[in-house]
C-alpha cells in the first residue's frame, strides 16, 4: 500500500510559460517513452514477481513508488506552462499574452492551437495521460513478462528511450526551470539504467541468463538455426560484423552466415468449406 | 525493395488441428511479443537509420527480411490448425468434428467458440494480425528511436519476450508438426538475441555506451542524483543489492542509497482562469 | 426504428470560414465529451434497460434521437469552416485564401496544416468522427452499465464535461453563427443536464439510491470501512472537508476518518512453474 | 511525491486457484470501470487543479494514493486465482490440476484457455492492465475535465460503475477470501460515492453548481431550449415524468415539452474544389 | 434530424436464449463488418457530401437512418440471447440454468464465461458497442474519403463483408427466431451491395470513374508504370490471369508485365545531428 | 519467404526539405489509406486464400511484396524532409534553418511544433507507423475476410481511397523530387485498381459474384426486402435514382421503394435479474 507527501520530488519552475513546450513535455507523461509506461511497468513487474523470495518485487516496488512523483513532476509542468504561474509570474503576462489569445479568441492563435487542442479543450489547461500527439497511452505496452531478465532487459530499453526523451526535451527547452527540471530527470534515468542492468549482472550476466528464457532446454532447439545469421539479400552480399564470425555473446556457439533459402514447400490451404461463407469459386 | 519465394522459409505442418493452439498461436503473429511487431520494428529501424555508414540499416534489412517469412510461417499454422489440413489429413475428420461443429452448428460449441470468434467469424478460419484474445496489433509498439543502442536494448528486449512467448506455446503444444516448427522459432530468436547483443559489442560495449545516450555531456545531468537509489519504503528499509553499493556498471560512479524525501515544495496552480470553463468557486 | 429530415436541427451558419475552429470543433463530434459518445450511450442505455416497465428505454430513446441531430450540425459546421460557405460566401474568398493556400502549396502552409491533417487528407475537407487531435473515437467510452442510478450519473458527468467544452469552444469563437450554433447546443446540455438528475429523483434521490447499487444487502460490506475517509499523507495530516465528519449523504452513516495502514501482509506468490517460461532463477 | 509499505492494503487471501474467477478480476483492474481509472482519474484531477486553495487537490491526493493499494491487492488476487497459492495451499493441487493441464499440454484445455490467453502467454500467470477480454487499459478514459464539479460527477459515476462491478464479482465468487475481498472493496466504494457527492454539498449543491460550468453566464445560452424535454417519437407520443413538467432540479426554470422539428435548413455544401481529390462528378 | 419509432424494423424473438450466440451477435454490432460501421460510415459520407446537387446526400441520409434500426434489432437480440425473455419464454428456464450458473457462481462455469465476460460484468448482460472477442468498436473505421466513387467502392466492400458475417452467423444459428432476424438482415445486405453499385453505374461506370479520383489529370501520372503487373517472384515466375494481358478494365491501356527490379538507388541518410538525442557513434 | 535488395523501388529525392510536409506523407505510410495498410492486407489475403488452386494467393504475394518498397519509399522520403538530405543538400541550410530551430530551441518553432511531435521526439526526426496527426497504425483494418470477391472490393476501396490520398499529396507537393515519387506511386496505385477489378472480371463479373457470398442459397434470404430502397424520410419523400427502379445490378430483380414503416413490435425485456448489479427498482 501506498503514502503520499504532497510535495515534489524535485523543484518544478517555470519562469516563462510555453505552451508549446507544455505539449511537447506531455510525450514523457503519456508517450510510450513516458513516466506511465515505466511507473505502471515496475508496478505490475512486481505484482507479479514469481521467485524463491521476494527481494526483486521488493526493489521493484522502491523505484515504482518513484517513479509516481516523477508524473506528479511532469503533469505539474504541463499546467504551468499552460497558464500564468502563481505569485511571482503573476505579473509576466507571458502566458496571458499566448494563452489568453486561444481564449479571448484572438490572434495569432494559429501560434499554439494545433499545439495544445485536448489540453484545452478537454482538461482546462492541464496535463493529460496522452502523447505530444494527443494520443491517449496504451496500457498494452506495460511489458511484464513473468520472465525477470527479460523484464530487466525491457526495463534497459523504456529507461534508454526515456533518457533519449528527456535528452531531446532538454535540448529544446528555453526556461532555465524545465532545464533544470530535465537535468535531474536525465540523472534518475542514467541511474535506472544502471540499476536494471545490475540486476542482470547479480543474476550472473549473459552466459548465465542467455538465451532467455534459461529455464528451455536449449537442446531443445534446433541445433542447427541457432546462431547463424541469415542473408536474405537477393544478391548474396552480407553485411559483415560481429554477428557473422566469432564466439557467440552467450559462449556457446559460433557465429555463421547462412544465405537464406526456402526450408518448407508452397503452403496450400485447398478449398474453402461450403459453409464458410466464402465465394462459391472458392469452394470448387 | 523486396522479392518473394512462395515456399516457406521452414516446413509447416500440423497433423491434428487444433482451433485452441489456432488462438494461442495468434499471439505469436499479433501480440506485443509477436512477429509482426519485430518485423516492421527492424524495417522502421533501418529506413530511418541515421549515421556515418550504412552498415547498421543494411543489417537490419536482412533480419526485417527474415522476419517476414516467420508472420507467413505462424499464419500458415493458424490457418491449418482451424481446419482440415489438406491431402493427407483430409480423411482424418479430426478439425471437421470439432470447428464442423461451430460452422454447423452443432455441440459442443462452447469448446472453442470463445476460442476463434475473429477467426471464424471475420476472416474465414484464417490468421488475422491480432493477439490471442483478438485484440489488433497497435503499431505503436514499433520501437525506433534513432539511437542505436536503444534500439538494440529494445531489440533484445523484444527477441527475449518473443522467445519466452515461443517456449509458452511450445509447452503447450501437442502436435508433432507444431513442435517442430516452434523449436525452430526458439532457435531464431536465440540468434536474433546473440545479433542485436552482438551489435551493443561491437558499438564498445556497457563503457562506451552507458548512459545512452551517449551524446550528451554527462557533465549536464544532476551529479548527484545519478547513481544513487532511491529508497522508498515508508519504513525506511532498504533492497540491498548491487543496485545500491559498489562501482556502477558504466564504471563511472559509485552505487549509493538515498532515502528518499520530497526535495521540492507543494505545487500552487491558483485560481482557473475566469474564462476557462471552470467551476465558478474555482475561479474564487 | 428510425425517420430523418434533411433538414438542420437547428440553423448552422458560418460568416467567415476557419479551418483550425474546424478541428476545434472535432472534439465535440468525437472527443470523449462530444456528441458521439452521448448519442450512442443513451441508445445503448435505451436498447439494454431491464425494467418493470418500458418508461425510462422509452424516454431514452427520444433524446438518443435527439442527439444524432447534433452530430449532424457539428459535422455541417466542420464542413463549412473547411471550406468556402455556399452561396451568400461565395464571393468573400475567405476560406479560399487560407485552405487555398494548402491545397495549392502555397504558404502560410504553418498557419493550418497541423490543425486539419485528416480532414484534408482523408476526408477531403469533411468532419470526421475523431477528436481535435485526430484521435478516433473509441466506443469503449459508451456506459451502459445496466443499473439505471449509475447511468443517469454517467449520463450527467458526460453532459457536464459536454457543456464545458461547449462553452470553451463558445469562448473560442469568432464568427457570430458559430457562436449562435453553440449558445444552443449549450442550453441543451442544461436541459440534459437536468434531465438525468430529475430521473434520479423520481428514484427516490439519494437516500432511496445510494450506494449504488442499491440491490445489494448493504449488511454483507464491511461495516467498518464503509465511511472513514482514508488519509494516506505519510505525516498524518488530514483534508478535513463535508467528507471527515458528520452525516453521510445517504443518511446512513457518519463520516470519520482512518490514518491509513496496511491492513494485510507482504504477498508471497513462490517460486515460478518450471515450465512456466521463466527465468532458472526464479525456480529456485 | 510517494512511499510504499510492501504489505497490502487489506488481505488477499485465495483457498483454492480459479483462473477463470481470475479473470473476471482483470474487468476490476483494467475495465473502464476498474480501479487503474479511478487511480489516473483522481491523480490527473489533483495535479492539475485550479483553484483559490488547494484543499480539493490536497484531497483527492489522499484518495488517489489509496486506489494504488486497490490495483496492487486485485493484481495479488489475479495472480494467486492463476496459479497455486504459496505455502498451505501448495498441496491441494487445485491450481496445478486446471492450469498444469495447460501448461503441460493436456486436456481440459477448453475449460480455460478461452480465460486466460494473454495471462498465461504474455505475462507468466500474472495480472495484466487489461479487462477480462483482454483489452488494455486506455488512459483516454482518465476524466479530468478542469471543472470541479464536472469531476465529481464523473468520479461519482466511476464509483457507482465500479461498485456496481464489484458486487457483480462478489455474486459470481465462490472463494471465501475472494468474497472477503470484495466485500472490503464495495465498502470503499460507498466511501467514496459519498466523499465526491460530500464535494459537491461542501460546493453548494445543486443550485449553486447548476447548469455545469456555472462560470458560463446563463443569458447567454438559448433561453428558449434550455428547459423543454425534446419529443423525437414520429408518432408526437411523449414519455411524461419528472422532466416533463414542474420546476428544473436548478430551480431555474420549469420543465416543458418540445415535440420536434427541425428549427434549421437543409445544408448545401456546393461542389468540391478542383483540386480536392474528389470525382469529377461532384466538382460540376 | 432524426425522429424514431419504439418499434423494431423488423420483429426479433429468441425462444431458446444462448449466451455464445450473444457474443457471435456482438460482431455484427460493433465489428469492423458491423452496422454501426456502416451507419455511421453512410452518416459521414452523408454529411460531408460535396457535390453539385445534394441528391446523394439525401440518399445517403435515407440508408444511413435505416442502418441505425439494424444496431437496435442486433443490440436486442443480444440482451434476449443473455438472459431469459419475457413472458413466454419466461417458464422455459433456458437461460436462467446457464446464466444463472455464473451469477450464481455454480457451475459449469466455463460453458459460458470466456464469451460473455463483459456484457455480463460491464453491462449487466446487455449489447455493448464491441465485437465478438470484446474489442470496442475504433471509429477510424469510418471512410468517407470526400470522393464519391471511393466511398461507393467502400460502401461494397462494408456490405459484401456484412452480408459474409450475416451468413456466417446464419449458417451458425440454432433458433428459428434468430435465423429469421438474420435472413432478413441479409437481404438487406443484398440490396445495399445493389445499391451502391447503381451509384456507381449512374456516375457512368468504370470508364467513366476510373482511375479514381477522375478528376487527377492522368498524362500526369507515371506513363510507364500505371498499368503493367509487376512480379516480385525471386525466380521471375509471373501469374498469369486477367491482369498480365489484355486490355485494362477502365479500357484506357493494356496490360503488361514488369519483372521487377530496384529504380532507384541505395538510401543514405547520413550522420546524425549532434544534437538530436543519437549514439555518438552515429554523428561520426 | 522473402529478399531484398538495399536499393529503392524507385528513385526518392528531396531537393528542400520540408517538415510540414514529412508530416503530411505520414499519411500515406500509417493512415487508414496508407501503405502499410495495403501490404499487410494482401499478405494476410494471401497467407489465408482457400481455394482449389493456389492462383491468387500466388499473385497476391507478388503484390504485398510490391507494397513492402512502397513504405520503403515513403519512410525515405519522411527522414529526408525532416533533416538535411545528405551530400548534394548538405550545404544548401534548407533544412538545418528549420529543424535545426527546434532542436536548438530557437524560433519560430511555432512553425513546425505541431507537424513533427513524435518524429522529433520519439524516433529522431525519420518515420514511424503512424498517420498525419501521430496516430499509430491500427491492424483491424486489415481486411481478410475469408471470400475473393469481399476481398477484391475491400482491395479496389482501399486503391481508391489510395490514390485520392496521393492525389492530395501530390497537389500539395512543392518539390519536383516529391511530386516525381508521387507521380509513380499515383501511377501504381492505377494498376492495383485495375488489377483487383480483373480478378472480378476474371471470376465472372456481377452477375456471376452477387450477391457476395454466392454460396448462400439465394432463396433463404428474405425475397421480400431484398431488392427494395427503404425511404426514411419523414415527410415521405424519396430520392430517384438507379436504385428506385429497373433491374438490378445482378441482373436477378428490380428495384421497388419501400417507405419505411416497423414491421416489428416495442422489444420488452422485463424486469433485471435480482443477482445482477441493477438498481432495486429495474427489479420490481
Amino acid at each position: 500500500m501506498y503514502y503520499h507527501d504532497k510535495r515534489l520530488q524535485y523543484p518544478v519552475v517555470v519562469e516563462k510559460p510555453d505552451p508549446a513546450f507544455a505539449r511537447m513535455l506531455q510525450q514523457a507523461i503519456g508517450g510510450v517513452e513516458g513516466e506511465i509506461r515505466v511507473c505502471m511497468q515496475y508496478f505490475f513487474q512486481a505484482w507479479g514477481n514469481r521467485a524463491p523470495n521476494t527481494k526483486y518485487r521488493d526493489m521493484l516496488l522502491h523505484t515504482a513508488t518513484e517513479e509516481i512523483g516523477h508524473i506528479e513532476m511532469l503533469a505539474t509542468a504541463v499546467a504551468l506552462n499552460l497558464d500564468k504561474a502563481p505569485a511571482s509570474l503573476q505579473e509576466t503576462g507571458a502566458a496571458d499574452s499566448i494563452v489568453g489569445a486561444v481564449m479571448g479568441g484572438e490572434r495569432p492563435r494559429h501560434m499554439i492551437e494545433g499545439l495544445i487542442h485536448k489540453n484545452l479543450l478537454s482538461s482546462g489547461l492541464a496535463a493529460m495521460p496522452m502523447d505530444s500527439d494527443g494520443v491517449p497511452f496504451n496500457m498494452s505496452h506495460i511489458y511484464a513478462s513473468g520472465n525477470i531478465a527479460a523484464d530487466m532487459y525491457s526495463n534497459v530499453a523504456a529507461e534508454s528511450t526515456g533518457r533519449v526523451l528527456a535528452v531531446r526535451l532538454y535540448n529544446a527547452a528555453h526556461d532555465p526551470g524545465m532545464k533544470d527540471m530535465l537535468h535531474y530527470m536525465i540523472a534518475r534515468d542514467t541511474m535506472h539504467q544502471q540499476q536494471w542492468l545490475a540486476v542482470l549482472e547479480e543474476l550472473g550476466g549473459p552466459s548465465a541468463n542467455l538465451p532467455i528464457p534459461n529455464s528451455f532446454p536449449q537442446e531443445q532447439e534446433d541445433q542447427e538455426n541457432n546462431y547463424n545469421f541469415y542473408a536474405t539479400a537477393a544478391d548474396g552480399t552480407v553485411p559483415e560484423g560481429r554477428w557473422t564470425s566469432g564466439s557467440t555473446i552467450d559462449g556457446r556457439g559460433e557465429f555463421t552466415v547462412f544465405p537464406n533459402r526456402p526450408l518448407g514447400e508452397e503452403p496450400v490451404l485447398g478449398p474453402a468449406r461450403t459453409d464458410s461463407g466464402a465465394q462459391g469459386q472458392q469452394i470448387g
